[in-house]
C-alpha cells in the first residue's frame, strides 16, 4: 500500500499538468473530437496540444502536425487513433519523453483474431520508452477536482468523493448525471478498459491513499492479480470502505464480459468468497453499487444493525419493516424511556412498536425535529431510517385557507420547507448515528433535494435504503473481521 | 367472478354520482379539510353536500348541520370524523337512504383495546341498513377516470390502467405523483383499512371486470377469504395479469403489520405457494410492484424468455445479461440470419453476441430504428431489452461543429430527439413483441420522457427492466398452468 498519490504509476495520469491529444479534430462525428470536446469543455487549466496531421487548428487550439514538434513534453498523451497506427503513435510518444499514456483505441485483445498480439507490441513500445498507460480499449479517466475529463459525454462532472475503478467506460462517463442526481460526484474514477499496463489493483492503490476519496467503488468483470488484490483491499477498507459490482457470475453475464474487455470471469461463489476475504462489500447490481458509495462515504459507522423506522405511513412504515427483515437487519421494539419520551408527541391512532407511525399529525413539525431527535437518543438503536413525504405544495392549502394569496402562500410554503430541511439534517447530523430517508417522491423536489444537499441520502423506495444501511453494517462486519485476524492472512 | 362493475358492492362507493361528506371544514390542519380540497380537486362532476355541526358553508359549499337535512340521498358518504362518533352517524347515513359509504376514521381493530368491539358496532350498524361500506381506517378510493379522489393529497392523479387494492392507504394516496413519473395512473384504486365490510377479494373482483383496468396490484398484508382469493385470482389472472406485493413474511414486517392494520400475517413461504396457486405474479418490493404493472399493462404476452439485449455501451450490456442470467431469463446467441442482417450496420469493434454491443457507431441513427427492427425480427428471440443514453444536449457538439447557432443547434436537436423518440416507439409497437428499455439518466429529459410517454417503458437501471421482463414470462407461465389444470382446482 502507499502512502501517497504521488507514488502511484497512475499520479500523472489523472493530474496532468499539461497533455497532448492524438485523435482531436474539427469533425464532430468523431469520438475523437467528443473527448477533445470533454476535456476543453470542463475547462482543464493546463496547456493542451492537438497533435492532427493536416489541420492547424483544433476546437480553436494551435494542432501540431507531429508528436515531435511539441513545444514541451507533455505530462500525459491522449489516443483516440485508428488501431493500426496506434504502436506507431505510442512509439512516437516515447521519443519525445511523454511518460503517461491514455489508450482510447479499441481493436485489441477484445475483438480476438490479431487483437492479443497488436496488445503485446503496444505493451513492448511502452515498456521500451519506460512509459506507463491506461487502457486500451478505456474510456479514460475523470478527475473533476482538478477539471480533468477524458471521456466522451458533456456534463457538470461535479468534484465528489467517490473513487471507481472500472472495467467499462460507461460507467465512468455516463454515471456523471446519475451521480448529481444523488448530490454525488467523483473523486478520481478510472475506466482500465483491457488493462495491459495498469489494472484495477494500481486504481484501487491509487484510490486508497486518495485523500478525496471517502469511498471506493468498483465494476469488475474478472480480478487480475488475486493475490495481490485481496491483500491490499484488506488494508485500505480498515481505512476506507470498497465495493464491488462482479457482473460475470452469471451464465450470461460471463458471456457479455468475455466479448466486452475479453475478460474470463470466474464462478459467483469464487468472487464472493475473495470480497468477503478482501473486505470488499458486494453490490448486486449497479444502482447498488452507488447506493452504497452514498451511504458509506456520508453515513458515520454504525453501532450494530439495530435500526428504528420513523414514518407516519403504514404502508411504507411496513415495507421498509419487511425490508429490513429480508436484509437481516433488527427492527425491534422501543426502550420504555424512549416510549416515555414519545407519548406527548403522538395521537392514539400512532403505533410506536417500530415502525414508529405517527399516522396522522396534528402538529407535523415534530415529525422533524422532535421524533428523530428521540429516536436517534434511544441507546438501543444503532441507525435511523425516515420515510419523508413533503410534497413543494404541503403547506399551500393550509396556508391559503389562513387567507394568505397564491403568492404569499406559495413562498410561505417554500421557507417552511427550507426551515424544516435544516431542522432535518441538523438533527440527523448531530446524532453521529447513520440516518438515511427513503421517499417516493421526484428527488429533484424541494425537500428531498435540500436534504440530499445537505449530505442526507434520500433514496427512492424503502428497499435502496435498507440495503444501504445494510452496507454500512456489512463494511464494519467485514472490517472487524479483519483486524480480529490480526493480520493473519 | 361477475362480468360487470355495477354487479359488484363497490359500484357506488367508486362510482357515486353524489357525496355527502362528514367531516370536512374550513379548518385546514385537520385531514378531513384535506380530503374534502382534494375531492374538489380534482373536479368530481357531481354535488358534494359537506355535512356540518355549526358551519354554514364548507370550502364554499353550503353545508347542511345533519344528514337528515341534506336535500336527497346521495349516493356515497365519506366520514372522516373522530372514532367515537362514527358509528351513531353511519346510523345517521343509514336512516337517510345511503347505502355507500367510505369510513376513513382510525382507531377499531388496529388499536386493540376496546378497538375491535368498536368495529363490531360499526359492522352491526351497517348491516341493519343495508350499507355496504370500506374501511375503517383506510384512506378511501380514487377514480380519475370519474374524477373521483377522497384520499388526502393534492396530485394531478391522471387516469390510467393500474387497478390497485391496498392494504395501505399510503399507496394509494401517495402514489399518484410517483406512477406520473412513469406515465402511469389509477383505472381505480382501493383503500381497504381493517376491511371490515368489503376486503381485498371484492375489490379483486371489482378490479377483474372494470374494463379500464388492464393490470392489477395488490399490496397485502394479509390475505382475507384464502380459498375465495385463489378461485377467483385464477379465474381473473387469464384475462388480465394480478400483481401482488406481501410484507408480512419476514418477522419485522409481520410486527408492523400487526400494528398497521391489524392483521395477522402467515409464513413467506405460505404466501408464496398461495400466489402461485393463484396465477398472482409476485412483487418482491414497491417498487417491483409498479414496475410489473407497467409492463404487465403496456407490453403484449412475450412468447418464451428469450431476451435480446441492445446496448452501444459494453457495461450497461454486461450489467442487464448478469440480471437476465439472475432472474432466470435467457440470453442465448443470435441466428445466423440476424447476424448476416447486422454486419453492414456495425463497427469491427462491435461485439453481436448478445449482448448486441454497436459500440461507438458512425451513423447513431441506425440505433433506434434498423438495430431495434432486426433484433426484433429474429424469430428465436422473444423480447428485447434496450439500453438508452439520449441526453438532452446528444445532438448539440456537432451541430454547433456545422456552424449553426446556440439557439439554432438547441432547436435541431430537439427535433432531432423528438424524431428519434418516434422511430422507436414505432418499431418496437410495430413487433408485437415485449420491448423495454432501460438509462441512467434522469426520466424526464427529453427523449425518455417522449417514450413513456409515448407508451415505450424505460425503467431506472437494467435490473429492474430485466425483472419487469421476467414479471412477463411469470404471467404466462402462471396462466399456462392454470389453463392446462383444466379447472381442476
Amino acid at each position: 500500500m502507499i502512502d501517497n498519490i504521488a507514488q502511484s504509476p497512475l499520479y500523472r495520469i489523472v493530474n496532468p499538468r499539461s497533455i497532448a491529444f492524438l485523435g482531436g479534430s474539427n469533425n464532430y462525428a468523431s469520438m475523437g473530437t467528443s473527448i477533445l470536446s470533454s476535456l476543453l469543455h470542463m475547462g482543464f487549466p493546463g496547456p493542451v496540444y492537438p497533435v492532427h496531421p493536416r489541420e492547424k487548428t483544433v476546437q480553436g487550439l494551435a494542432a501540431y502536425a507531429r508528436v515531435e514538434d511539441l513545444p514541451e513534453v507533455p505530462d500525459l498523451a491522449v489516443m483516440v487513433l485508428p488501431t493500426r497506427i496506434t504502436v506507431q503513435a505510442l512509439d512516437a510518444c516515447g521519443k519525445k519523453g511523454i511518460k503517461n499514456v491514455i489508450v482510447v483505441t479499441a481493436g485489441f485483445r477484445e475483438v480476438g483474431g490479431e487483437g492479443p498480439a497488436l496488445e503485446a507490441e503496444l505493451l513492448a513500445a511502452a515498456h521500451c520508452h519506460g512509459i506507463r498507460f491506461i487502457g486500451p480499449n478505456c474510456i479514460g479517466v475523470a478527475n473533476p477536482h482538478q477539471k480533468l475529463n477524458t471521456t466522451f459525454m458533456p456534463s457538470r462532472a461535479i468534484p465528489g468523493f467517490v473513487g471507481l475503478a472500472s472495467q467499462s467506460g460507461s460507467f465512468v462517463t455516463q454515471m456523471f448525471d446519475y451521480l448529481a442526481m444523488y448530490g454525488m460526484g467523483f473523486s478520481t474514477a478510472f475506466s482500465v478498459g483491457n488493462a495491459a499496463d495498469t489494472d484495477l489493483v494500481d486504481c484501487l492503490e491509487y484510490l486508497g491513499a486518495c485523500p478525496r476519496t471517502r469511498v471506493i467503488g468498483l465494476y469488475v468483470e474478472g480480478i487480475p492479480r488475486g493475490r495481490e488484490f485481496v491483500r491490499l483491499a484488506r488494508e485500505i477498507s480498515l481505512k476506507k470502505p470498497i465495493c464491488a459490482l462482479y457482473v460475470g457470475g452469471s451464465e450470461a453475464g460471463r458471456r457479455a464480459t468475455l466479448s466486452h474487455t475479453g475478460t474470463l470471469a470466474g464462478p459467483d461463489r469464487l468472487y464472493s468468497g475473495l470480497f468477503r476475504q478482501a473486505g470488499v462489500i458486494r453490490a448486486r447490481n449497479v444502482t447498488e453499487l452507488f447506493d452504497f458509495c452514498w451511504a458509506l462515504g456520508s453515513q458515520p459507522p454504525p453501532g450494530g444493525d439495530r435500526v428504528v423506522i420513523h414514518t407516519h405511513s403504514g404502508g411504507p412504515g411496513a415495507a421498509a419493516a419487511d425490508a429490513c427483515g429480508r436484509a437481516g437487519l433488527a427492527v425491534t421494539p422501543l426502550s420504555p424511556e424512549t416510549l416515555e419520551k414519545l407519548a406527548p408527541l403522538v395521537p392514539h391512532t400512532a403505533s410506536v412498536n417500530n415502525p414508529v407511525d405517527v399516522t396522522f399529525s396534528k402538529n407535523p413539525q415534530d415529525y422533524f425535529d422532535k421524533l428523530p431527535e428521540i429516536l436517534l437518543s434511544d441507546p438501543e438503536k444503532d441507525m435511523l431510517l425516515s420515510y419523508w413525504l413533503v410534497p413543494d405544495q404541503v403547506a399551500l392549502r393550509p396556508l391559503k385557507g389562513m387567507g394568505l394569496s397564491e403568492e404569499e402562500a406559495a413562498e410561505k410554503s417554500l421557507e417552511w420547507v427550507d426551515a424544516m430541511t435544516r431542522q432535518v439534517a441538523g438533527v440527523l447530523k448531530a446524532s453521529g448515528k447513520p440516518a438515511l430517508g427513503f421517499t417516493f417522491r421526484d428527488l429533484s423536489e424541494r425537500f428531498c433535494r435540500g436534504l440530499i444537499e445537505l449530505g442526507v441520502p434520500v433514496y427512492p423506495g424503502p428497499e435502496r435504503a435498507v440495503r444501504a444501511l445494510w452496507s454500512l453494517v456489512e463494511h464494519r462486519r467485514l472490517a472487524d473481521k479483519i483486524r480480529a485476524s490480526d493480520g493473519a492472512f
